[in-house]
């Protein structure tokens, strides 16, 4: 069960499924030169120097003539070779596949082979009715399925531009992406998932639901957010706020800029420099130069430092919705998901060693509490930990060990299934990761608690113990929705834009029918906006415009707004409402205050 | 009483004062070296090149001197001359203040002044018991009062360096600062007033009561908010929030950042460079140069641009706590009165030019409901107007008749008294500036409304009118507070650090007695945290330290808690707290619902 993906059945049968599109084109397109064709987490691809510009209308052509080479039943077959063979054989212009010109790739291929390694072939063979031999051989290190038979179930998805060896200078050649799978069923579930999640493409979706937008003139990866995005940030944040206030965390509010000194002394500069946008730097030359926030912990230390601290202030919990900033490639920017601005629930912990697992369960208490409420109920849990032959980690030995059995501990104290992850510890010490599992099946690693030796020692933290000596504390850096952004990107996707009452940036919408039915719509609203829910004022908007009420309700429908009341004559006589629910339809004519009741039950 | 400053009995009081004190240091420190003396806002100063170092005990011996200088009766007189007579007056030697050793800078001062223009010599003499002629001759444009006799109620304030003509490079002479007044009573309130100010500094009280701090690692001008800071804040966007809610404002969230295309676009680059911090321009040459954002404005309008608008959508009005970044010259910067980062209560409307009255109007309501509620009620209203005679105004004559009639009659409709102030409009509009008068009677500019047609203009907004034709809206920029910083800088000032209750960032503190009482206080304050006030749940700490009641008592009333909890046996026994309040002291023993009821009456 535990097997990795990539000494996987599935792993080899892609590996041969490129391998077999491979042979498909060669047979279809005489001249294609072949260069690298890899497994890759959901399928596999291979790029290709094609003598002719390839369309997205030929695959099906590829497809189809995969079927026909698959059920051929060719043994796959692997030999090993030496270096001057090797080369014989890529230029062998007997075989289809190899041969003088199309050799250009794979001979610079084995060239990169280091001396001393094993050099292999991969051959795939059949005799055709008229007793002619057709071979795809392919320079490969495999390994792959027994036979071709084997790769049933799959599908070519799309083409893309890919230059030979990611460099820029070089060929652009065409990479074909494909997946395939042990079974139609699971083949049919991947390609169902795959237009279930570009229905629910929060990029999509945001824009049709105006949560957010983006503006060339701003730049990339900042996105603006609209009034009902900022809605929906300002209930999350709320929310997450007054789980905190209870729990003992105190607010902080930090600047968005600091002097490049705050960053020497954490070791950003040094550690984290290609992340971190351009400096501000005074033309003057006397001045600071400034640096855009890309972390938060830093300020958080400047003010746990700002004062004498002893073991009974201690823990000290700063929280912050801190916005900072990463200048992550603009190819890597994925809407809200990847920004290079975002804000990250963020807090840190400043305990004593002794606090320190009542102080992780504390926090992996909160993060289950809001993954509740956020109704995100599939996770698993994931303990990253010092790999024991590893080298690039700080602190001592026995900080680790109390780390960890803290961590580990705390999850056995909570019943929580964990798995252990060997070297997926932070350099500075172990954490724990939450791995949702989306309505797709898709898993996102969101939210993360950090145990930190590191920044403590950097800055010289202290507290005075019980012994009226100095200790140094333990840092926890924990975020439960990872970012503001990413979080809403995950809750548009899984909830395909209908969010939950409680989150539903407009919550109810009054459509009037007529014109003389406004002034009511409007009144009905504001006494509705003064009804609480879940700790805060409902949120109701009037749809006053002269449209059909058919054409009201689709676009009620469309904003996915959980309640519509409809107002009408009936309304303003016998102080009744038309009530639809965006998951159930029409629910009838009600009072208002029967509609609220049921609301709140 | 609408009489300038400038022009008025205490201006030429003040600079006779400096004549004054001149006179006294020519007598007291031969060789000293006048340069220039002239009245000042509250008072008056003299720059002079002192042959020995001065210190601040130095000054009650000047003071004294000026005292029986003043008694003397000395007549001031004017006299002009041509500038050979001037020359050589400064140069005569027998007269005292004057001659060649000291006449370094008067000389400089005499050919400063363009050819043409009156030289005047303002002279103070008297004869002693011997028959001895004293003089006091000093170059000077005037005007003066009659005689020294009426330089009756002055104090001289502190010391402070001054280059001479403020330049870096030239030698740095020492300031004494002074100030006089009309009569004993006013001297002495002014000199109250500075008492009471250096007690309510901000600065000092955001220290002493944890609101805020600054980090020379962070940089200048950047606070970080402590805990209590930080609370307020919230308090305050929380309550503004909702009253914008009520008024149909939507609420938005925009970059830190932005492409420098923006600001080119809105005219920033050309006329704020100055105020901007440096730019963060990408080395690698081909990429976007970011700015940290100055004003929000630019962003609430590519929001506005993002879609259609008809003018059914307007009014739209587009809100966000919005932190800025302007680069304030370092000395300029006060606490968080003067900050480079700060965040405005920022709102910007989208108007049609019929709008423009009743939504001017909603916006000075929403801000008189804002100081009401912060109790600042003693504020007068300016409204700036174009100056008729001005060029650097933008934007049509009729837009701007229309716009200042709007303001004027919107103030009008208000029943507000406001004084007009031609000349004091923004380049694009006209404006109203609301400024406070705080409990010393001090003015603070804070809360502005401006009408804008430039930005619209420069960005081409536009609206479909009901004629079915693209129309121009108006932009209405707004801030209640000014900004959350120096609304607090304000506030905190205004209430010696003692916030009205809603406000306090620490409301309750429950002062355990002894430890065995600890555990019933903390319960007591989880129970009093569900308590709602003013749509928040109470802020409530605990005084557990093992410290002696006087001493709890005496640091909740130095952090201005406004009510303390007394919990020992009696409460666990009978029920009941002993109640301190922060303005009455001890007001009894009562069971916890009894002044819970009392609390919310």
């Amino acid at each position: 069960m535990s097997q990795p993906y990539e000494q996987s059945y599935l792993y080899r049968l892609r590996h041969s499924a490129a391998h077999l599109m491979a042979q498909a084109v060669t047979e279809l397109y005489p001249g294609a030169k072949l260069s690298i064709g890899p497994p890759i987490e959901n399928g596999f691809y291979y790029d290709i120097d094609f003598p002719e510009s390839l369309k997205e209308e030929d695959l099906p052509r590829i497809e189809q003539k995969m079927k026909e080479l698959s059920k051929l039943d060719q043994r796959i077959q692997r030999s090993e070779v030496s270096r001057d063979e090797a080369k014989n054989l890529i230029l062998d212009d007997s075989i289809p596949s190899m041969g003088s010109t199309v050799a250009e790739y794979k001979l610079q291929l084995l060239d990169a082979i280091p001396e001393g390694e094993t050099i292999s072939f991969y051959d795939q063979q059949r005799t055709d009715r008229d007793g002619k031999l057709h071979r795809f051989l392919d320079l490969c290190r495999g390994p792959h399925v027994d036979t071709t038979k084997e790769i049933k179930h799959f599908k070519l998805m799309n083409l893309a531009g890919a230059y030979w060896r990611g460099e820029v200078k070089n060929k652009q050649l065409t990479r074909i992406y494909g997946t395939a799978f042990e079974s139609a069923e699971e083949l049919e579930a991947y390609l169902h998932m795959l237009e279930e999640a570009k229905k629910r493409d929060h990029r999509l979706l945001g824009k049709e639901l105006g949560l957010f937008m983006f503006s060339p003139r701003v730049g990339t990866g900042l996105p603006l957010w609209l009034p009902k995005g900022a809605t929906l940030r300002m209930v999350m944040t709320d929310f997450l706020q007054k789980e905190q206030v209870k729990r003992g965390y105190d607010p902080v509010v930090t600047p968005h800029i600091a002097s490049i000194k705050l960053y020497e002394k954490s070791g950003h500069i040094i550690n984290y420099r290609d992340k971190m946008f351009p400096f501000m730097e005074d033309q003057e030359g006397d001045k600071d130069t400034y640096i855009l926030k890309p972390m938060n912990c830093p300020f958080h230390i400047e003010i746990y430092q700002s004062q004498m601290r002893s073991y009974r202030d201690l823990p000290v919990r700063y929280a912050e919705f801190g916005t900072v900033h990463r200048y992550e490639q603009s190819g890597e920017v994925t809407g809200i998901l990847r920004a290079r601005g975002f804000t990250q629930d963020d807090a840190h912990l400043f305990v004593t060693p002794e606090q320190l697992q009542d102080e992780f369960i504390g926090v992996v208490e909160l993060m289950q509490t809001v993954l509740k409420k956020l109704g995100l109920s599939d996770y698993r849990v994931r303990v990253g930990t010092k790999d024991p032959a590893g080298d690039k980690y700080v602190g001592h030995d026995d900080n680790w060990v109390a780390a960890t059995n803290a961590i580990t501990d705390a999850c056995d104290k909570l019943g929580l299934d964990y798995e252990i992850s060997p070297g997926d510890a932070a350099f500075y010490g172990p954490k724990l990761d939450l791995i949702i599992k989306d309505a797709l099946g898709r898993e996102w690693q969101m939210g993360t608690v950090q145990v930190d030796y590191n920044l403590p020692e950097r800055f010289e933290l202290e507290y005075i113990g019980e012994d009226s000596k100095p200790h140094r504390p333990v840092m926890i850096h924990r975020a439960p929705f990872g970012s503001l952004e990413r979080m809403i990107g995950l809750l548009t996707e899984q909830y395909t834009g209908a969010f939950p009452f409680w989150l539903s940036p407009v919550q109810i919408t009054i459509l009037a029918i007529a014109d003389r039915h406004n002034e009511a719509a409007f009144a009905m609203a504001t006494k509705l906006r003064e009804e609480i829910y879940d700790s805060r004022n409902l949120r109701v908007t009037v749809d006053d415009r002269r449209e059909t009420l058919g054409k009201k309700i689709r676009e009620a429908q469309l904003h996915k707004t959980p309640y519509m009341l409809i107002l009408g004559d009936r309304g303003l006589e016998e102080g009744t409402i038309g009530v639809r629910s965006r998951e159930d339809g029409d629910l009838g004519e009600m009072t208002v205050a029967s509609f609220l009741s049921a609301l709140k039950n």
